[in-house]
């Protein structure tokens, strides 16, 4: 039986769509995307941030094809797809957003024609790998369970999870970005969840303003960049996706895992 | 109510003590540290394969004492405290054990006297990442599941996620170590862990014959490491604590997120 995951609206609408088809010559890289995904959304934001040459693919995770899964064991998007030198047919693939982030820092290392994704201060850019993996364990699973979570006090309870997380972060902004006038990994990996927030104000009780300090001045940033818009789908797309979750009827490895209180993948 | 973890044994025996007592003197660095916990054996170990210089410094991390506080509002070990220049008498503090990995490699560049502990290879360097968040997701939740689950049906399904989670990572290994001849942070993000395994066979039926393929070679040769074996106490200390995890009394963040099913701190 199909899972129902797999019938996700099969491209990217809006101004997503333009961005995709512009990126549809070969290169070495090649990202194997969902454009619904917000994991995915980093990195394809971290590639245009950095101007790095790349070939967009979109990819259905749900279906876990054979050839994808030889790419990703773990059939789940982003998934970079990578040409070897030497005239060999051969790729690898690597994947997990927040290592390809650092991948594409090695293989393009920061320069004028390729802009840094981190702060070039070796404690700055270790406070913003911290930051990246506070988003990571304690703002996304809070994200998840309020989008999941049926019983009214559960999702209470993960409200103010996620707003004590988005809190914190917050407190941490130099402005008018994470760290300061850079735009840094923190932002890349929080603003595509932000994106996805208009559903949770209308459907989960979500009110930003109980974040407090700053926090909206700098979310609202966060949906201005150019990235981030150029990588977005039309709203209309993503509510058809995040209705599956609301209802907790998701099957993907994220909702089953929010369901089942483990880690997510 | 003082916490009853508190009252862990103050202080590391056996060969970590020794060096200990070899890392008294000021220095930029100093390592807050546990002695028993197995994420900041991590850190201590890097410091040792890469020939930094540091200063020890134990502390309770149970106690949550506000100077301790002020360097890590998460009050967790490791962390490190790092000396400013320009003779301020201010310091900065980062911690997670595995963004403290990437620290000190940005910190002391890899060269002869400080050997990287990641591949030089880009891509490579970005598989050993991946396989450390591999241990971290996969591994490691499902140590502390059976560490501490109760009902035998639910250790029973730690049991099988921890071997498959081994399962993945032998196989991937190139020998001797992960990534072959080097040392390198997979092996170390591990190594800690696999050390405290004995306690696991003891009470809890593992049985690490049942990984298969590899994994028991490289288990061994995990164990043999001169930096693990150097930053270890002895073996009673270790089960002291470990028992309040077996009988699930234990009143540590990790514990508290094991019980609770979210993701570990
Ligand atoms: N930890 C991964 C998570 C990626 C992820 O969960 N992707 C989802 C789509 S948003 C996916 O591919 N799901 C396929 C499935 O659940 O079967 C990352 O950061 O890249
Ligand atoms: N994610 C952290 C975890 C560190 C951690 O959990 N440390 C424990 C000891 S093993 C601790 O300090 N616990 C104090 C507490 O739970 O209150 C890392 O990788 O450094």
């Amino acid at each position: 039986m199909p899972s129902p995951d797999e019938s996700v609206h099969p491209t990217a609408t809006g101004l997503a769509k333009q961005t995709v088809d512009k990126h549809q010559d070969e290169q070495d890289i090649t990202l194997w995307s969902g454009w619904f995904c917000p994991f995915n959304q980093r990195i394809w934001m971290a590639l245009e941030e950095r101007k790095i040459p790349y070939k967009y693919k979109e990819v259905n995770p749900y279906k876990k094809e054979k050839h994808f899964l030889d790419l990703n064991p773990l059939g789940l998007v982003p998934t970079l797809e990578i040409k070897q030198g030497g005239g060999t047919d051969k790729s690898k693939a690597l994947y997990e957003s927040d290592v390809l982030v650092e991948y594409l820092e090695d293989l393009y290392p920061p320069s004028e024609e390729h802009p840094s994704i981190f702060p070039s201060d070796t404690y700055e850019k270790s406070w913003a790998r911290l930051n990246v993996q506070h988003i990571s364990k304690k703002i996304i699973p809070a994200y998840f369970k309020l989008q999941q979570f049926q019983d009214p006090s559960d999702q209470s309870k993960a409200r103010e999870e996620l707003y004590s997380g988005l809190r914190t972060l917050a407190q941490r902004v130099k402005g008018p970005y994470f760290a300061g006038e850079q735009w840094t990994a923190v932002d890349m990996s929080l603003a595509p969840f932000v994106r996805r927030f208009y559903n949770l104000v209308k459907y989960r009780g979500l009110d930003e303003s109980a974040v407090g300090d700053g926090w909206q001045d700098y979310s609202k940033r966060l949906l201005d960049r150019e990235s981030l818009k150029n990588t977005s789908s039309e709203d209309k797309y993503y509510t058809e996706i995040l209705e599956r979750y609301l209802k907790n009827e998701a099957q993907s490895e994220v909702a089953k895992a929010t369901r089942g209180g483990q880690s997510l993948p």
